[in-house]
């Protein structure tokens, strides 16, 4: 909304005649770290319907990507939080990653990517990454209070192939208007892992670090919960990160719901 | 969404605890000017079930908040487009001022609006008004292109006391994950003009200005539609604008859904 | 510079024919805090010529400005660090108080403050002032770390009137292009406190409160010296503070070089 | 200034023990696009002691730099406008490309190149640069007036070896407090073109295409004539563009003062 003006253009609609060119654009540089936490205490944040599958490893990546067709070349940055889960509907069952929450420094993706795939998007103040010393350092804030810093450093190039990843399961969630409390919608949906418009350049692995700043609620008022909730979750062992050059990426027209 | 991570505080959740007094916050500058344009494109803006109800009399207001309590504050800036209609529904008939688009500089208010409430909220870069030579001049931009200019000068002081605001109109609108171009919640939704937590300070009427600034695609990838539809109503006669200080003001726990 | 370009416009030069008028503009909200701390430690900060005079009192002001003629009508916000002092120089003696540093978040009042005045200026992001639940909070940071925290609460009016403000005193110093490490200026500047053209409209007094948060190299590395010169002041006391809207100021044309 | 804390650590002062590698880093990233103009017209801006040496052709470069050491990591955009010129100083002879204003995005370069440097940088919003349909799209703006504009198209890849860029001259000036219209510091500086520590890693050329847009006082209160100066430029003819990717770059240490 609003749609009474016309369908926006945007990722999933380019405008006729515009050039789009899914397996160049974007530019992606992302930057990855992981911890190993405790199985109790994330599985309390996963939503009815889902179960941790395998070890209880969050994993905080940022893309920071550049020349975004759907943006006539421009670009914006992405954090992702997730983990491995499954889930269990009355007529499907999937296995990948839920992923957690996404912050994002642009608010025309956060409000389409809500709307459109259900993806649980937050906004940030996300700076270009620092690069200093050998070391890739990357952090998120809102309003002057800086919430989440990863750390990547120590890196040395790997091959640039990977196995797929996985399939990304999130929660589609809108209130219903009126009735304070209830959803109007409440779907889980799927993102097929494959992604046959991306192409990955150049692929380093090295030791990482994630902190997560706990917070006031007058700190960040309107989601301190989230922060606090990641904050909260001990660091039993830092499980490495990455940093991944890639171009291209499809555009979610696969995005499907899960009953 | 994330909702996982428990509720989220906001403008009709604040946390308990938290002092919360509507009466005497937020603090507000509306700035507004309106024009006189030409009923059959105004009309052809207006979704199904909607006619244009009146004059038709394009108003666009900015609202410069401070103080926010459900931001510990903090402040943002709102700028409406609103013309008069009336809609018929099923069971429902209502008549007001239609709520075209609404675009604010902070993205919380945009998420949480236009899931609770239905506001066709959009993110634009509002600076602070500019109060020069007796004007006040009020624009909106994205991403370094300015779209939108009002100025209202030649001020004199009229009562604070005016008649009560018309009902307000909306439609709420969210699309269907892997159907693309199909809708999953398709709502008329209406807040009640009447605001008992508002009070007039200070009210000023004087001229009007309003120019909206035709866009490029690349310019706005993302609402050069709307933009565009609005730059291209032609501005028949100016109707005045108005310069308001008030504070306080609800929650909006009275938006209701029209059948 | 670049001057070939011709004169510059700014405080103390509008363009011809540009209405002016010190005397209402700009609006002004100053938010002041204020600290006893150890002498010795607050003359270490003082350069040659200087000593104190008085009590250790450190003085910190945020100034909201809004309405500035000199810049359309925009505005921006100045914070001021300052302590009582004398110099004492081969021809000049003056009492008032140190202006130590300033920190301003529009880059174009830096530039011609430091060159045109000798004011001790840097760049700083400066968020609208919080205000809630009956206190006022002005923070200061720079590219995600919060560097500085004011909080000014239990406000009472009292009188408008005040007795006339002290002179400032500040150092001019222009390092030589080359000869790294020496100075090609180096002047003490006066500020004479009163000011004809301001007229405070509203005071109150309360408690204060200030934070500066000592920093790593990393977090601020043009400034960390200054912020952790500050942020090292113990606290013996806090010295209350206030709330002052005015209105008008003048341009700074009566500051001199004291030799 | 402030000098009175101790020496602020920049570009030409690390502080002890922190890494610095001028041979790889910064990186960066120069779109530039230059064209013809009228000789008189360039001649007009340039200041006493400078004739036009060769063609009068203007280039407009933007250097995005990234990983920038002095700023832990962190990165900020250049924008440098010069042409041929010569200078006959009491003492010295020179030629090469005036310098006649540079914009950047970051206050702190600014306030540290004017002083130490006698750069003249003034402050500009420049978002990074658009990268769409083969064409880089690189822009300048202050608080919502784009100002500027140039783009880079049709690319192809050339040998990133090139001969020395040539010396760059420019005027320091400071002007005198107190004495309003005078100045204080009056000088010609040159840095060598000679860069040891900066290696071009790819190099393209291509058509290219400058638009300064005209500024009323209000748009850019502080700098409508610098802009207004470069609008009124004739574009003759372009005459190319280029896009380098470089690394590394010395501190101009080597800067020196003509007489």
């Amino acid at each position: 909304m609003p749609t009474h003006f016309g369908p926006a253009s945007g990722p999933r609609q380019m405008p006729d005649g515009m050039p789009a060119d899914p397996a160049s654009n974007p530019r992606r540089l992302s930057v990855a770290a992981r911890f190993l936490t405790d199985a109790a205490r994330l599985e309390a944040h996963l939503p009815e319907g889902f179960t941790l599958s395998g070890e209880p490893v969050v994993t905080v990546e940022f893309h920071y990507l550049t020349g975004i067709d759907w943006l006539a070349g421009r670009g914006y940055t992405m954090v992702q939080v997730s983990w491995p889960a499954s889930f269990a509907g009355r007529e499907d069952k999937a296995s990948g990653r839920f992923l957690a929450v996404i912050w994002e420094n642009l608010a025309d993706p956060v409000i389409t990517g809500r709307d459109e795939i259900g993806h649980p998007k937050l906004y940030a103040d996300i700076p270009p990454p620092r690069m200093w010393d050998g070391a890739h350092l990357c952090s998120a804030g809102w309003l002057g209070f800086r919430f989440l810093d990863i750390e990547v450093s120590g890196l040395r190039d790997i091959s640039p192939d990977a196995p797929p990843p996985d399939d990304i399961l999130m929660l589609k969630y809108v209130p219903r208007t009126g009735a304070w409390g209830e959803a109007d919608l409440y779907q889980v949906t799927l993102t097929p892992g494959k992604d046959p418009d991306r192409t990955v350049e150049h692929r380093q692995t090295g030791t990482g670090r994630v902190q997560f700043h706990p917070a006031a609620w007058a700190d960040l008022p309107t989601m301190d919960h989230v922060v606090n909730a990641l904050a909260g979750l001990p660091v039993y062992e830092p499980r490495g990160g990455t940093v991944v050059h890639s171009r291209g990426g499809k555009s979610h027209r696969d995005q499907r719901i899960l009953r």
